[in-house]
This record gives structure tokens, sequence and C-alpha cells, in this order.
């Protein structure tokens, strides 16, 4: 049996491939592609990519709900083409191949080595243009009965003020992303400009872009507190693009003023850009050893 | 070995007794006395109970967080007497005492032979003066890194609308418990009259508390759909004195019509009043199980 698996990241933009061992660490370094524009094309370059490794597992990271086999995406995925959720991941080699999804591979190797490293209670959440999640609960992570639990679809209001991109209204989603806190800035000012120019002019001083940013993390830290007291946490991690705006320290200390359960702690991730890669190898390291077993005891 | 094993659910009024076989089947009927005014005289009363049964393994549902251990009380109950949270469990009898926090209880019974039956993932709401919860992952209760979890106080409002008797704002518990009924009948009409009238009213053609009701069903869909979108589990029964006025119809199409997940079933509980002390026993015969087979993998 090959020692390592490759690991693969498949993004909206861009398809990250390497060869992970089974201390997770990266071999050979991180390669990167274009993720092409249709699912035709993305299946080929799969198959390309696979064929460079000399490995027999595979561990890929994908958009999307995974069913509880690891082969199947279970819901549309926004930020891929159309037929993306329906490419049959299994038959893309005899090797063996497992899929999960993005935030629960990234959650999966914080967990594992990253800042969730020896507890084995932790949540991920990954702040982006919308908010992905991870949760780890005795070591185990949360699926669900079909696999597609986490997602952080709770209310934040009840008074239809934001419609969610899942088109329910007021999800935590559409108040702790990128685009929350556009919409957070539009509700203080009347004016819609983009995250970016918000970041900048709360740099520059400007009162409204600061006072937004300070809201959102207000929000953020309403719905970490409503998750601590649902699952008795020991670490809620966060990483994504949006995470350089979050004030940590504020978040953990509002969570542990008002949690009824047990403090916790709130840290940044420490995996960076690679953790969906590494945790989809590290899933698929797990799942060989499984069925490996699984076909001992058979027979 | 003693074949039953004696189930005990302390309430705020009332404690009730019985032995439990292995199926969780009541032998002999249940036994009801009133509860103490002091945690001294509970403990005595607990102890005359206990000295009743011919069985060596007790298991107590109790108000309040239990730890890891199911031997300590963490936090503390607010319908028990002061020093009740500091009650040494263990040290009631020789016999082994488990104990466990009743709504987890509850859930457990609800799983094992009620509701949830043969559903490995569930979410038990007990309704009533507050909001109780017990949450079933892969056959496992989940208890959190310190046995607090299950806490319904996420937000429903970011606005500062309604103080939680957890010392926050706009929890989940105070949205959907008797409590929030009221102050939901007090948001339409300004008076503050009880849930008993509320109900009397809204039997009676009273439009405002028609809508109060309502409302309140929206309120407990809403929270519901949270749950399902971060659990994706197989069913949520409903429970307590407030159940009896929950449209569960409503709620199940509500949440389904929303969930990003997939599609769950709201259903009533099937196992009435005596659920926690059926789970509190079925939870002990599950312990008494681990504690001998680790004393065999010991010596």
């Amino acid at each position: 049996m090959k020692k390592n698996v490759l690991g693969i990241d498949i993004g909206g933009t861009k398809i990250f491939h390497a060869a992970v061992n089974e201390n997770g660490e990266i071999e050979g370094g991180v390669k990167k592609e274009n993720t092409p524009k249709t699912s035709k094309e993305i299946e080929d370059k799969l198959i390309q990519i696979i064929n460079q490794y000399d490995v027999d597992t595979i561990g890929i990271a994908t958009a999307g709900a995974v069913n509880l086999e690891n082969n199947k995406i279970l819901s549309s995925t926004a930020n891929l083409p159309s037929g993306y959720a329906d490419i049959n991941f299994k038959e893309l080699s005899k090797k063996d191949i497992f899929i999960e999804n993005d935030a629960n591979c990234a959650a999966w190797a914080e967990y594992k080595m990253g800042a969730g490293k020896g507890k084995n209670n932790c949540i991920v959440l990954t702040l982006g243009t919308g908010v992905g999640s991870g949760i780890i609960i005795n070591g185990t992570l949360l699926k669900g009965k079909n696999g597609a639990a986490g997602e952080m679809h709770f209310k934040m209001s009840t008074d239809k003020k934001r419609k969610c991109t899942c088109g329910a209204w007021d999800c935590f989603e559409i108040y702790a992303s990128g685009n929350g806190l556009k919409l957070t800035y539009k509700d203080l000012t009347g004016d819609g400009i983009s995250t970016y120019e918000i970041i900048e002019n709360a740099k520059n001083g400007d009162k409204n872009s600061q006072n937004a940013v300070k809201i959102w993390n207000e929000y953020i830290a309403q719905g970490i507190l409503g998750l601590n007291n649902i699952f008795d946490t020991e670490i809620i991690a966060l990483s994504g693009s949006m995470v350089q705006f979050a004030d940590v320290e504020f978040i953990e200390n509002y969570v542990n003023s008002y949690t009824v359960t047990t403090k916790t702690s709130v840290k940044l991730c420490a995996l960076k850009n690679y953790a969906g890669l590494i945790g989809a190898a590290l899933i698929a390291f797990d799942l060989r050893k499984l069925s490996i077993k699984s076909l001992r005891e058979k027979f």
C-alpha cells in the first residue's frame, strides 16, 4: 500500500492538490490549477491530476453537502458549474476516492493538527462570502442523518430583515459573512459599497465603516454564543477571507460572559489555505483504514 | 446482579420513582412524593426511597447540567432549593447511583422506546415554563466538553427585545416557552395575562389570543429550522406542558419548506410524564454495563 494520500481541494476559482502523509504534512509542495468552467472539464482535470500521483487513495474537499458514504454530493453548489453535483467521483479512477464537504475537511484538519488539536469538541467556522462550518463532537465529524449537518442557517431575527441566499430570512450566514458586513453598513448608511471599501474606509477612520465592522463582530459573537450553548464546545476556531476583520478577543469575552454552558475559547485557525486539502487527505487515510478493517472482518 | 434499576425523577414539585426493567418497562407502578423544601430533606427523602427497592443500581433524572461522570450537577437549578446542586449523589447509598439531566433522560427514553425509536439522530424539546432539550447524535447523547450541551439559548433577535432568564437577550427559550407565549401576547396587546388565560381566551374565539398562539408557533418553527440546519436530524420530538398548544403539522411543514439540509419530521413525544424516570433508568443500565466492562478490562 502507498504511504501517501493525494489531497485535492476543488474551489470555485482554484483547484489545489498535493501528496499528504499520514501526519498531515504536504510532501513535494502544493500545485494550483484554475477551476474549469464546465463540469465535464472539471472531471477531465481531476483525472489528469490523479494520474500525476503514485498513490492508491485520494481525498477530495468539495463544496456542497456530501453523503455518509463519502461518494456523492447531496446538494447543488452555487460556486461551481451546473452538473458538478452529479459528478460520479468514484468512477474517476480505479483508485479509492473519498469526498467530503470542504468546510468539514478544513475542520477535520484543524482538529487533527491545527487550532483544535487535542480538543475532541470543536467548531470551525469559515467566514467568507458565505459562512461554512465543520463541527467535531467527541472526535467525530457531525454529519447528521444524511451528511448535510453543520449549516449555519439559524435565525438572528424573526422580523424578515435580510433575505438569506438559502431562501429563508435572517440566517446567521447573512449576518456573519462578507455579505453580512455589506448589509450592516447599508443598514447604517443606506449605501451599498463593497466589503473591500468598508474595510479600507474603516482603516482610514470612517466612523460608519468602523461601526459596521463593530456591529458585524457583535453579530458573530451572538451567533457563536448560541453555538456554545448548544454544543458546550472546547474551541470555536475561525478561518476564511473575512476572519482578518474578526475581533477574536471581543467575541470570546462576549460568549464567555453570557454562556449558560461552560466557557469556551475562540481562536483563529492555524492551517490557512491548505486546511481543506490536508483535511480531505486525513479523512481519506481514516476511511481507507476503515474499509480495510471491514474487508478483514468480512473475509 | 439485580435485574431492575430504580429510576427517580426529581422535579420542582414532585419526585417520581419506580423499578424499571431493561426494556424500559415500569414494574410495580410509579410512586409519587412531594419534593421537600430543603436540600437536606431531599437527601433524606432520596435515601428513604432508595431503601424501598431491591436493586443494585439507581438512575436519577435531575434539573441542571450533569458532568461527564454522571455524578455531579454543574450548575445551579432554579426550581430546586439552594444547596441542591451540591448534593453528593454517589454518597446517598453504597449502591451504584448515576445522575443525568432530566431533559437528556427524557430524550434518551424517547430515543430508546418512544417517538425517536430506531432513529439514531433525534432532538427532544420540552416546552414548559422554560425549554429543555436532549440531543442524540448517532445514538449517543450530546454532552459537550463538560456535560452542559443542549441549552436552547440561541438568539431569535439581535434587538434586545426580551430578556431571557439566563441573563442574555432573546434566546429561543424566551420565545418558545410558556413565558414566550405570555410575552408574545403582551407584544400584541400590551396586557400581561397568564398562559392559562391566553389559551382559554383563544378557545373562546379571542383574536389576539389566537394570534399570539399562532405567532408563538412560528417562533418555535423558526428555532427548529435552525436546529435542523445545524444537526440534519431525523426527528424533532416535542413534549412538556405547553406542547398541547403546538401546531406540529405547521412546524414540520415550515421547517421542511426552508431547510437547507434534508427534511425532518416533527412529532409529539410518546412517553409523557415518565420519560425522565424511564430514561434515567435506561442510562443507568448502560452505565452499569460500561463500568462492569471497564472493570473486566482492568483486572
